[in-house]
């Protein structure tokens, strides 16, 4: 972030960022899965609470589509709190005071992971739409690439809800030996089509705007703005229940007793969803929007295992432990129960819980605290079994 | 429409109907519910079938957001079957050979009725943003009006889905005296938050574009398509449901075997969304559409009868039956069964069916034998009470 933008936005962060960097080159370069090889990588990540002596105790935190790594601290452009400060903190479920809990900017994102809004090295210029496309995969085996660089062979646990929730399945999958315990929240093994229908919607919204130059904006000196907005406002919508909306705005006005008539916001959900329009483009980068939903498009687990997802878990050794909310109609408990039958029929170690709550899909990020017993629960057997010591 | 154009659209509709037109003037012009009175309006409006001697056949059909009054025949823009071709026609439920079939463009309309691209009659241009902000009750008046010009004085029934069964709740609740029997279907007596939710997503995609001019393209010889294009693909994944797009549409690539790891339209599901968002802008107005969603976020039909709908409807005779369907999301059947209960608290006489399908929302226009049985059930019980003799 340079004080020459009128307005913080995610391009500075996306190449100077406010976290711990790493530059990683795979010998060979990542070949990704579209089958492109890409130059040195750029990996983003936060860390919290310390690695033991036997480096046993490491959480691995996948974020959500429009996330980052800024789990537990304050965000370097918003100056919120963390994400998913509920959860991980000294004594939160997942208790820093006991666990080395890492999470890094996804590949393809733009807080300082490589992405479109990244500085390619090899030509000097902003990747944009020169940057491959990139699936779950990749951005998980850029993670396991992390670990390496870390030393950290084993993870304790990889938790994580929704696209993180994916990265997690992507895990356990992919490297079996590699995952003690996992945590996947309101999330599903492949995207549905009205999910995919619903990001396209976004990223047609973003590639409608005049300002987005064919991916060259940066270039440009302009900003898809309005398009990131309607994208974000539409998608904003799928992540609340239709109940968490009727109770928390129904049909009131916004600071008038009745209508004006007119196309301002009138209703206080107008408003409200305006304001998550405008706020969420100072802080993400359009392309990498572009990206992130194509990857949970892709998203596709039992594919790789000849359409069996049974077979996908079959080598896994992790202990599981899905999660689903009564009200999350993107992700619905459908998808996690089909996960859990392939877990079972794998012969998986799985528990499953689905959550009662109206507040949607949004629920894995907010203080649920059936959530957060069921993952201090979860937490506590995986790390007695693990023979990891309890300390105050 | 004129040849003028490379591509038809809704503006030339606007003006110069393929339907029946008819200039009203109600003394002293109509006053709308925002507070303006409008110069004389123009309606457009199809019939089907003949009006009896006692003029007590006439069955009112009220069309929903993008629909229009061409029920029945083909349409003048897209040359496709009227909308409503299952339902309405010789030997249909709503039978043409014994009923006299009515359907007018909506107020704020682009297909004849005075609307944002009609010419405004006192200025000689367009009316475009200064068209007053029109109701759903707005709407139901420029009918009423409608049948006092072609005199006909009761309804034998209003019939309606989505925006046409609000039109039909409006109808019974302030025409009491002039509706025979009601059938609103797929509807709510208010609309959502989460659906005005989805409306403002829309209005905003189509004021994002810059050439919507501030409203004035017309002028500007310029169409915000792209913008209206993207907001009825995010309307559109609102008329039908998860279910129906995973079985029509599942995870299937568009012609092709493997991803392209692109921004293409990689699955069916994309092409088919994109397709109906290119298809809408040529048949329908961009300011109209901000108008009609409009109409329905102010729909609360309760208001204002103090807050109570069953006092919405304590003064109508009409016979009701209220039909949801199983997988709508947009008008859940709760909608339907909150005005149900309205309809028993007021001692109307009322039938309820819940179908059960997953055509979602999109059902009452589709070939869905329950809903066209229980049409038929009900107008044929209607018309033996009224005294309408069955003819061959």
């Amino acid at each position: 972030m340079t004080a020459s933008h009128v307005s913080p936005w995610a391009g500075d962060e996306a190449n100077v960022p406010s976290s711990r960097v790493v530059k990683l080159e795979p010998l060979g370069g990542l070949k990704m899965e579209c089958g492109v090889g890409l130059p040195p990588i750029q990996v983003a990540y936060q860390t919290y609470g310390t690695l033991n002596s036997d480096r046993s105790n490491a959480v691995l935190i996948c974020h959500a589509l429009t996330g980052d790594q800024h789990v537990a601290n304050e965000h370097p452009i918003t100056k919120k709190s963390g994400w998913w400060e509920v959860m991980v903190g000294p004594g939160r479920p997942i208790d820093t005071n006991r666990f080395f809990v890492i999470c890094s900017n996804v590949l393809g994102g733009c807080m300082g992971t490589t992405g479109p809004a990244s500085v390619n090295p090899t030509t000097g210029k902003i990747f944009g739409l020169d940057m491959p496309v990139v699936t779950i995969k990749d951005m998980v085996k850029v993670q396991a690439l992390l670990l390496d660089h870390l030393g950290i062979e084993q993870l304790f646990c990889v938790a994580g809800g929704s696209m993180g929730g994916m990265q997690v399945l992507q895990w356990a999958a992919l490297y079996p030996d590699r995952v003690f315990s996992a945590l996947p929240i309101a999330t599903a093994a492949r995207h549905s089509s009205q999910n995919i229908a619903f990001h396209e919607v976004g990223r047609q919204a973003v590639m409608a705007d005049p300002n987005w130059r064919g991916g060259k904006y940066v270039e440009a000196g302009v900003r898809p703005e309005k398009g990131l907005a309607v994208a974000r406002m539409a998608a904003h919508i799928t992540y609340m229940s239709d109940d968490s909306l009727h109770r928390k705005f129904g049909r009131k006005f916004q600071g008038r007793e009745a209508p004006t008539f007119s196309f301002d916001a009138d209703f206080q959900i107008e408003s409200y969803l305006r304001h998550q329009g405008s706020t969420f483009v100072e802080r993400f980068d359009a392309n990498s929007y572009l990206y992130v939903t194509r990857a949970m498009d892709y998203f596709d687990l039992a594919a790789d295992y000849g359409g069996s997802l049974a077979k996908a878990f079959q080598a896994s050794q992790a202990r599981f432990c899905v999660v689903s909310f009564t009200s999350d109609w993107l992700f619905p408990t459908s998808e996690s129960r089909a996960v859990v039958h392939a877990l079972n029929a794998s012969g998986s170690s799985v528990s499953f819980v689905e959550i009662d709550t109206n507040k949607g899909h949004d629920a894995f990020l907010l203080d649920v605290p059936e959530l957060l017993a069921t993952t201090r629960g979860f937490i506590e057997a995986a790390a007695a079994v693990r023979g990891l010591a309890i300390t105050k």
